[in-house]
């Protein structure tokens, strides 16, 4: 997705060891025109999987998983950190996820009343890196017995090596632009890579 | 709003003590049908104050501050609770809040680099309740030398008394479905008061 790349590349910031700030567009602020075309985007990647549900984790998955929803007309349902008190019933689905921005674990929590074997699932995310939020995701999938249809990023850091380590076969997933490498301050986005002998 | 006052009274639930529950179409599972007509009912109820920049606290706010912000085209700004590695430069505006629905305080934290004296800012969050929240989301503004223009929420349990709480006189706000009182499981919205003598 050329204008999100164009994007990253003028406001996103490496700060080292791998770490990209997107606050400026993404993860702070949102310019919401950007938003809705990355929901666009999604949408029509995702058209042909036949989802019945969007699934994603607070806070930084909201953003883009509300404008797939919304493209989609889908239900978007996001996995709580906290259970809140209005969390009734009994004992929802639990996933744990380690925290890459922010240190230490979190859990990811969704109500047995909104997931379970009916649902087809897309999961939408901001970053796909490790991969760690996304395994708890896919995990919550599972647990709550629905079927997993596409997975979506809107970052993809491919030398991170999530995408392996989700490790769903034969699922379609998606990310909008593919970083492969940080050379100190330059993005180098994947097929961009200079020969330089 | 009579399509949202419709569906709180198909979907909400009152759990005791003013507590609403409203996580099938708003805040665990989000109906984006729904959502983006809030986010265009807002637009049309704020169009005349020349917001520059919508604002809200995460995590429930983001959902109804992002369909406004779409509406409107303005850049979304939301406070984080924790402070991510991502945020640098030098100290962020700060502001704390208790949390009605999780228990114990939330710091709610906005970097100086997204919120200036140049901003004319309106807030939207999903509750009008005790207004602990808009509360540090008004001081935040202030912190920041920004104007406020406006505040809206989806939802207002007036017998809270929140608006009085906020105490910004002048400043319009709007809420898209007022709550008046509960009745056990009745909900009673604003005007529909019964005289039963």
């Amino acid at each position: 997705m050329q204008i999100l790349k164009d994007r990253i590349r003028k406001d996103g910031k490496h700060l080292g060891k791998g770490v990209l700030k997107v606050d400026n567009f993404m993860n702070h602020q949102i310019d919401p025109i950007l938003m809705k075309q990355i929901g666009d985007e999604f949408a029509k990647r995702f058209k042909d999987v036949n989802a019945t549900k969007i699934l994603t984790a607070e806070t930084s998955g909201i953003a883009p998983a509300l404008v797939v929803a919304i493209a989609l007309e889908l239900p978007l349902v996001f996995a709580r950190k906290k259970r809140p008190i209005t969390m009734g019933g009994g004992e929802p689905f639990r996933q744990v996820a380690p925290s890459p921005t922010k240190g230490g674990e979190v859990e990811l929590i969704v109500s047995t009343e909104y997931l379970g074997p009916q649902d087809k699932v897309l999961i939408i995310d901001d970053f796909l890196a490790t991969a760690k939020t996304l395994q708890a995701l896919v995990q919550l999938v599972k647990e709550a017995g629905a079927e997993l249809v596409g997975i979506g990023a809107v970052i993809e850091k491919s030398f991170q090596g999530g995408r392996d380590a989700i490790g769903t076969s034969g699922i379609k997933i998606e990310s909008l632009a593919v970083i492969e490498s940080f050379d100190g301050d330059t993005i180098i986005f994947e097929g961009e890579k200079i020969a330089t002998t």
